[in-house]
């Protein structure tokens, strides 16, 4: 059910023709109210996609009643002629739900720098207008698929009202402000302000806290609508928990199916000085690259732990540094400690934790291991 | 010749059994003067290994008559026994030589973590000691390798005058200050404050420039003698031109060996509104996996330069970015520019220009393709 889970919303998801696999590659979601309202953030790339610029006017503008998001075509880098096909995308989907096109936020992934086939866009548009109902939200999710494997979505139900979503993430994942390509719904009375607040607070410590491959999009996006139908106005903390929540069981869908990874790796930084840290030594440790190859081959290498921990500016004492791999305690005082041979490294979920020893603050960071495959995806063609 | 090239030094390398292998692991050089002085730089990583820490309390001091160096064994995050190991080391050259243990530089390489075996080390020193001949230099580079395929040596002959150098280096190549261990040597006449002016230029846009795979060592180690047994004193100028041409050299010869590569790629940044704009940008070109994968499959995927450009804080305006991939411009103005299909990247050598368009500073970064034998070589053993 997914973003059509939340009462007040219709979905469509079709095959336009843009991917020339004919899989499904374009979707509508669009918000009945009665009291729509919508919240976004996105890429802090500073290459921004069309859409991205466009969508980022439409949310200024204060009303979304609808997004069109297509996969097979990022529409970025694409100049000029790229902006104007943002903005077709979003005319020819108000003139078919008879909306402004101010109103329509659009969506694009795939290749970068390659315009969309627009006439083919076009008619999809037609398409999935004609093709929208109150359950279409898994044929939205399955319809902006790139190189993801299955296809993903989250539901928080709560005491009469729900959010919902819907995102699509298997590689480019490290998010600046917000990462991929999310939309959210829920019918929850609420206005901007509050969706804002709640988007953002849900958005810090979920879909910021991926890094599976440093490598950060240029058409990130994360969209919340409010529809109103339930009639409940749930506090702003009620709010903010079910948003994180939704956000937090998509995060994990996306290093779930990250290209080519074959270990989920969560990075946690404790005894940190402050939260900012220990993002900080989190993210360098899930960007690098050998210690996710270390990981891959199942050995636990904490000298790579450190010698990444190193790099980074981060309040730290370098002889007081200690670093579990699954729980063992492989590194204490920045040398050696329990034996490596105690760390099972079998399973696909891996933990290793850093304890800084210099503070009260903490952060967790989610990456994938390095494989033959991510590079054979990334290499044997355009993505 | 290599480090031996110069007059005034001795050199050895021999196999004291560090390396499981019995490949050769131990090496000396040796300053006979008449007029000794040197210079210094270190890994910025703030984990540092134990002959790291010593080695700079070595120049420090002032004199610098030998440095040991092995492979086999970092001898880093190992505690207090590891400082005691490498003063260990420092001593029994030391005693060897009929020197001070104060000017005995320590460098070691090869696994974080593990101690090493101290018995075998200080065999090794005697035997290393009385093999010093004057044309020991290319068993010292020999010695010196890890996963290093070929060992990596450079000369430069000015008149009556020489700098001569050594590297090791394969992975785990991505400097902050200096990187890997490297040893050069020269008959030149030069005070140790000259020396250290023209090997900080030199390595700033040398060793500096290198970016293999993002991972800083806790080992890197520069140093560079001068015996002054050649009687020329060279003027600042030649001294730092010939020691940029041997740093240079033995830069290229790092990247051409770096693990699992198939091709050697320059990140040209031009048009920059400052060096470090350009060095920023080049760095995080450098970094970006997909790009490195792309490559590897000869795919001229520009939108992945951009994509990495967008991360940083340098001085651009989006819209008025040109890339090009071995000579054709594939991007123009932020979006596609020449047909990728005039791209011929089925060579060894790759050079990717950025323009900025927003200045005249420039810097040059150079890495490697990411390829499944990296995944294999960093994933299937420790190292």
């Amino acid at each position: 059910m997914t973003v059509t889970a939340a009462r007040g919303f219709l979905a469509s998801g079709v095959s336009a023709g843009i991917k020339s696999s004919g899989d499904p590659d374009l979707a509508l979601v669009v918000n009945r109210g009665p009291a729509p309202a919508a919240a976004g953030v996105f890429t802090s790339n500073r290459i921004q996609a069309a859409p991205v610029r466009w969508s980022r006017q439409v949310l200024a503008g204060g009303t979304v009643t609808a997004v069109v998001l297509n996969s097979g075509g990022a529409n970025a880098c694409t100049g000029p002629a790229g902006a104007d096909d943002a903005r077709t995308m979003a005319g020819q989907t108000a003139l078919a739900l008879g909306i402004a096109p101010e109103e329509v936020a659009v969506c694009s992934t795939g290749l970068i720098g390659v315009p969309l086939p627009m006439d083919r866009v076009t008619a999809g548009i037609a398409l999935a207008a004609a093709r929208l109902t109150s359950d279409g939200g898994r044929d939205a999710a399955v319809a902006i698929r790139t190189t993801d494997s299955v296809h993903k979505t989250a539901v928080a139900s709560r005491s009469g009202w729900t959010v919902g979503g819907m995102a699509k993430g298997a590689g480019m994942l490290a998010p600046g402000l917000a990462t991929m390509l999310v939309v959210l719904t829920t019918d929850a009375v609420a206005d901007a302000p509050l969706l804002d607040t709640a988007l953002r607070a849900a958005v810090r410590t979920t879909f910021d806290r991926v890094d599976s491959d440093g490598c950060m999009s240029t058409n990130d996006t994360v969209l919340l609508l409010a529809s109103g139908a339930s009639g409940v106005t749930p506090s702003a903390a009620d709010l903010t928990e079910a948003v994180h929540a939704v956000c937090l069981d998509l995060a994990r869908q996306l290093i779930a199916d990250a290209e080519g990874a074959s270990k989920e790796i969560e990075i946690a930084v404790v005894g940190a000085a402050s939260e900012d840290d220990a993002v900080t030594v989190g993210r360098s440790v899930a960007r690098n690259n050998l210690l996710k190859c270390a990981l891959h081959g199942e050995d636990p290498n904490w000298g790579r732990v450190l010698s990444a921990i190193g790099t980074t500016d981060a309040v730290f004492d370098p002889d007081r540094l200690d670093v579990a791999v699954n729980g063992v305690w492989v590194c204490r005082d920045g040398a050696a400690g329990e034996p490596r041979e105690k760390v099972d490294l079998t399973g696909r979920r891996v933990t290793i934790t850093v304890d800084l020893r210099s503070g009260e603050a903490s952060a967790e960071i989610w990456t994938n291991d390095l494989t033959a495959a991510y590079v054979h995806e990334n290499s044997a063609y355009s993505s």
